[in-house]
This record gives C-alpha cells, sequence and structure tokens, in this order.
C-alpha cells in the first residue's frame, strides 16, 4: 500500500464520523452538579461493534454484560453505549449485574431499540452499587440532546472522565486510493479516559472509538485487537490494571458508496483504515500516559534490538513502571543507572556489555558502561514535555514502545485522598 | 523439634556471635566526612561462608568478585568481608571488576590473609568506578579498630547506609537441646541495609549474617536460601531490583564444644540453628520494609488459601507493589477495592465470589462482595505502625506474607533529588 495521508479533523471527537451523536451531562451519580457524569454514544441505526475488555478477575459488572453480549467472538451489533462515571459497579455481585442489565434497558427504552442493543461501561469507585434514578431521571434527556455536533462529542468525552484533567479526543479523516474507494473520505474519531490505574491489558480506561467505514464484525475485531496491543495496550501509569477497562469500535459504514461491500482481510481499504485506526489510538494512548495521576511529563520508552517481542515488551515495561526511574524523570535527573537495572531485574535475554542507553537522544550508557555527558545539557533536555528513553539491547530485532509518565508528589496526593 | 526459645540480645550486632569482629568508619567514598562508608567484617580465623546475590543482569563487580569466589556452589571459606557506600562499583566493566579485586587485596593486606578470603560488597551510585585512595587509607585503620564491642558492630552497620534512616541490626542467642549439645548456648547476628530499590530475588540490600553455630558450607548455604527465601525475598519497596544484593552468612563454629560436628542436615541442631537465622532474617527483612524510602508505615499482606505457592507469592507482591494500594494506606484509606484489583490482575486462579478481604482484622470484602465497616474505626486502626493486610482466595492451602511500606511524598522526594 502506498504510504496513506490522515488528515486531523479540528474540533475532533466521538461524533466526527457519520452516523453518530453524543451527549453528555449530569446526572446524579456524583454529588458535584459541575461534573456531568453519564455520556451516551448513539449510532443512528444499528451498526457492526467489537471490543476489548479488562482480564482482571474483579471485572465489573458492566464488563461482564457487554462480554456476555458480544461473546466469545468479541463482536456484534448495538445501537448505542451508555458510560456513568463516579460508580465503577464493580465488586457488587449479582445485584451489580442486574442494575448494570437494568440501566441498560432504561437507555434502550428511551433510545427506542432493544435491551441487548444498548452496551454499557463504568468508572469510579468499587464495591457500591449503581443507583438507577439517574438512568431514570435522564435517559430521555440524554437521547434527546444527543447530537452529531463537536460539542456534543466534548460533553460525552467529558462525562467519562474521572481524575483526567482533561477530556481525551481525536480524529482523523482520509481520503482512499483502494480500488473502487478513490476519492471516498472515511473518518475514524474516538474519546478516552485514562488517568491512575493504567497498565498493559486495559487498565482504568474506557475508549469508543467510531468510523463511518463499512467493517464486518470479524474484521472490526481483528484490527481492534491489533491496533490496541500496539497502543492502548502499551500505556502504563502505575502498572495497575482495572477492573472496567473497556475499548470499543463501532463502524457505521455510512461513508461507504451504496451497495459497497465490507472491507475484506488484507484489502488495501482496511490497511488505510488500519492506518486511520492506529493514529487515533495513537494519540488516545500517549495523551493518557501524558495526563497520568500527577504527571508533569509524558514519558516514551522505546526498546529496541532485542531478542524477542516478549523480551522487548518486558523490558520496556519494567523500565516504564519502575518507580525509581519515574521520580528520576520527575527529579530531571538523567539516572540511568536505574534504566539499567530495571531492564537488567527481567528475564530478557541480553548481557550487559551490549546494552546502550539514551536519554532525550543523548547516549549515557554505551557497551553497558558509563558515557560522559554534559549534566547541564541533560538539564536542559528535561524541560521537554516528552521524555524520550531508547535502550538497545544488542540481542535481536525486536523493538517495541511503551509509554508512560513521570511520577510526582502530586500522584501520592491524588491516591492519598481518592476517597475522602 | 521441641519449640525452641530464642532470647533478643540486647544490644545485638553483627558481632554478637563469638569470631568476629567489626568496625565501621569515613573512609572518602563520601563527601561527607560525618558519614561512615567503609565497614570491615572479619572473623578472627577462616570460617565458611555462604552467599546469595542478585539476579540483575547488570549485576555489580563486587557480586561478580563474590560468585567467582563462591562458585556456582554459593559457599567457600572467607575471612573478611568489606562493604562500602556511595559508590555502587556497577556498570564499571572490567575496570570495575579490577578495582574490586583490588580492593580486596588491600583489605587482605591490612588483615593479613589472602585475597581470596576477602568478600567484597558495595551500594550506591551505579556507573562510577570505585577510588583505591579509601582502601590504602584506611586499610590499617579498619583492621586495628575492629572489635567485638556492640559499638564496632553498630559502627559497620552505620557505614553500609544509603538512605536508610537507621542501621539496622539484631541478634538472638538460644540454649540448644540438641543431642550432645544440651546446655550449649548458639548466637545467631546479623546488620543489614535496604530502603529503595528493594524488591525479591534481593534488591539493594546488603546483609551480613554472623553465627559461632559449626555449620559446613553446604549446609550453610542451604539453610541460607531457604530462610532468605522467607524473609528479604519477601520484602519489596518499590518492585526495582538492584545490581549489587548481596547476603552473607559466616559460621565460625565457636560456640561448639571443642571437636564438635558440623551440624547435619535434619538434625535438631539445625532445626534449631534454622529457627535462629529465620528469626534474625525476618527481624532485619521486617526492619527494611518498614525503613523503605520515605515510608510512614510498615505493611504486612498475608495472603492465603491460594491455589499454590506461586499464586500466593504473585498476588502478595502484586498487592504489595501496587502503588494504589500504597498510596491508599498512606491516606489512611481502607479502599479494598484497589487490594481486589491489584490481586485480580496477576495471572492466579481464583474467583472474586471466594475472596474475603481484611484490613487491619478488620472484613472489608467477603466472598467478593463488600462489607459495611466502620470508617471511624477503620481511620483510628490506620494509626498504628503496622498495617496489615489479609486476603484469602478461597482457593486452596497456599500461604505467604510479603512485607512492605507506604508510598509517600518523602519517596517521591528522595528518589526526585538522590543524586543531586
Amino acid at each position: 500500500m502506498d504510504c496513506i495521508e490522515l488528515s486531523t479533523i479540528e474540533d475532533g471527537s466521538v461524533v466526527s464520523a457519520a452516523g453518530f451523536r453524543a451527549a453528555g451531562l449530569h446526572a446524579g451519580f456524583r454529588k458535584n452538579p459541575q461534573r456531568y457524569d453519564v455520556a451516551l454514544l448513539e449510532a443512528d441505526e444499528l451498526c457492526v461493534v467489537a471490543g476489548t475488555f479488562t482480564q482482571n478477575v474483579f471485572c465489573s459488572a458492566p464488563v461482564q454484560v457487554c462480554k456476555a453480549r458480544l461473546g466469545n467472538r468479541g463482536y456484534g451489533m448495538a445501537r448505542a453505549v451508555v458510560i456513568n462515571s463516579g460508580i465503577a459497579n464493580a465488586a457488587t455481585g449479582p445485584e451489580g449485574l442486574r442494575r448494570a442489565r437494568k440501566s441498560a434497558r432504561i437507555v434502550a427504552g428511551a433510545v427506542g431499540c432493544a435491551e441487548d442493543d444498548v452496551l454499557v461501561a463504568s468508572t469510579g469507585v468499587i464495591g457500591v452499587q449503581l443507583p438507577m434514578e439517574p438512568y431514570k431521571n435522564y435517559a430521555a434527556q440524554l437521547h434527546e440532546s444527543a447530537s452529531a455536533s463537536a460539542q456534543s462529542g466534548h460533553d460525552a468525552a467529558r462525562a467519562t472522565m474521572t481524575t483526567d484533567t482533561h477530556p481525551k479526543e481525536y480524529a482523523v479523516s482520509y481520503v482512499s486510493s483502494a480500488p473502487g474507494l478513490q476519492g471516498v473520505t472515511f473518518t475514524v474519531g474516538g474519546m478516552a479516559k485514562g488517568s491512575g490505574m493504567i497498565m498493559p491489558n486495559m487498565a482504568t480506561m474506557i475508549s469508543c472509538i467510531t468510523t463511518d467505514a463499512p467493517l464486518s464484525g470479524p474484521v472490526a475485531h481483528q484490527v481492534l485487537l491489533d491496533v490496541v496491543n500496539q497502543t492502548f495496550n502499551k500505556v502504563t501509569v502505575d502498572s495497575d490494571t482495572s477492573t472496567n477497562d473497556t475499548c470499543l469500535l463501532l463502524a457505521s459504514g455510512k461513508a461507504a458508496p451504496s451497495a459497497m461491500a465490507e472491507f475484506t482481510q488484507d484489502s488495501q481499504a482496511l490497511a488505510e483504515f488500519r492506518s486511520a485506526l492506529l493514529a487515533v489510538c495513537t494519540w488516545l494512548a500517549r495523551d493518557m500516559a501524558r495526563d497520568g495521576e500527577g504527571a508533569s511529563k509524558l514519558v516514551t520508552v522505546n526498546v529496541s534490538d532485542a531478542a524477542n517481542n516478549a523480551d522487548a515488551d518486558e523490558v520496556a515495561r519494567s523500565i516504564a513502571n519502575s518507580p525509581l526511574v519515574k521520580t528520576a524523570i520527575y527529579g530531571h535527573d538523567a539516572n540511568w543507572g536505574r534504566i539499567a537495572a530495571a531492564a537488567g531485574k527481567t528475564h530478557a535475554a541480553f548481557q550487559q556489555e551490549d546494552v546502550n542507553i539514551a536519554i532525550m537522544g543523548m547516549p549515557v550508557c554505551q557497551a553497558g558502561l558509563p558515557v560522559k555527558f554534559s549534566e547541564e545539557e541533560a538539564l536542559a533536555r528535561f524541560e521537554e514535555p516528552e521524555i524520550v528513553i531508547d535502550v538497545d539491547l544488542g540481542s535481536g530485532d525486536a523493538a517495541t514502545t511503551v509509554w508512560t509518565c513521570d511520577f510526582t508528589h502530586e500522584y501520592i496526593t491524588i491516591n492519598g485522598d481518592y476517597r475522602s
């Protein structure tokens, strides 16, 4: 495939793609009336949906409901997604499941679809039952106010936030050059909430991605898994994974010429779409890391020349999760010894004399030995908002990138004082 | 075996056991002349030594020297151990190895033994070459001032400290009732340095344990590994493991009746000794956790009814390493949802509906569901200096205990500002 040119959509959101509307408002899951706490994403018609979810044993009731609806295949059809923040509906037993289903039923009533066509997601405090009043009181208003305006998309994104400091939204479009689709514009847009308790294998992140490209369920599921593994699953804030992680991809097919068939495996059309999805998910994943609880920096850890993919991933995560590395970055300290120690404690196969490490492009360790560098220059480079660490293990051809953030006083403050 | 009665030795140290002398002083590895930075532990005669070391790929030069001396067996004979703080001699290549060996040679000259009979350990900054002047200038003084007084033991312990806030020393004695040993008193004493970068599989901890019991090399090595796995390897401060971890057990045999044979496997004498070693290492391990960088609390995580030992260990470590759990404890927040999420993200086999969790003896989750508890009572119990978390997985008979500390503002301050 030729390289596809992606255009960032100004004011992009989860409703940038054709066929979707959204809304966000305060319904009472939170005490503060200023905080939006419920979001509705609605498709104009029943559409294809694929999902991937937390693997935590304590997975929440809404995750169980979604998994049941999509089945083992991980895809199906949906008309709407309702997301609340403030209460996670996790560790709530059969009653929690009953309530998650009931919330879907109430929203389905307002939307005018079957209960099974509504997916649910929750984020917030664990171990508290989900109240039904907010749904009863606000489902109709949510449906009525749902629109395809950018503002509605922003409202929805805002309503899913917990300790996020800003809503996370991004959308791109591209003009296809695939056979039979020349000149057709497709759009992929999405929103995500992240912040603390984020780690591979989906962490408290909830993300909805929409597209007007035509995808079958199996294709949507496969491309979603593939892209999530390279993006959201490469973000780690504090090595904790959540009970509620949910990532959904909804495909309306509205931009396709009428009677256009769904994109097939190995087609140019799907490759183009995958590039766009990858761009959206990468943007959202990086924004989640940047906005990790208390973060002052986005930290990108690139591991190269590992013996295999598993080694690359383990080393990158070990570095990204090391509190000593993360506090050193916070302290603007080019303390590569901590990076080396974090790499060395893994099970990855490599020798210390083969390792090169650079911080912000500045070699600090070569062949396992220190490289003299200017502390002044290092301090200057630490002023950047994104800190890049490159680790070359000199043991093979595998590589990966993991994103995290630094570890600050603010993280302790936020998490030492979350429930109170 | 009947339960052995252990007596804590007042003012106990690494020289409480007969046959050992120690010293600690400032030799110039650190700039601050008030800080002791080199310790010598000397046996009156060549004695049995067993060791266990970090598994970090970036293992330090002194660790490589010790491993070479003890060989794959992990035991041998030694006359002295010299430990410096301030410089780790890690990531220093062949030159670092040469210097580690040379430091042993200089000390051996002062002690009057072979170079191979001196073991070395270092802790401090990575990637800096070890200067030889402090050894040249102070080896004789170290040897001459070495004594069996408690104060000398304390001086040695103090000289190994990095960010530790206090020296860690403990010693016990017991009167044997083993066949042929009735009425004979044996002593086990030790010192340890710990603090940050501490995690299973030995973390920046350096510990020397001495005893006047008669042990053969193989027996000393096996009992040391066994006890270290239950004690030092169950401590985690921030999930980072160090390049320099070293734990040595030296056995002089001086308390044994003359011509007494070494304790044999499966003997009552060895079982008694093991109890004493376990007590000393448990005390030191708990003290290391309690004094983790910035810690305000010792945190004990007990996992029970796991399907197997590996599951118990993984769940306990996952909880103990969770920044969200550790910040909640700092915030006096009985946020058991974070404990559940940390348990649930492991690969351990269990169902959420089988899980019970208690904090400070107060049930907070039963059968995977919240238990109503008094927030006031919870706050009161959080005033204790040790916080105990009990997690019952309801899936088998395996159990373990892991020790850690809470995660505080002070941790960020210490580690954001270590080199400067």
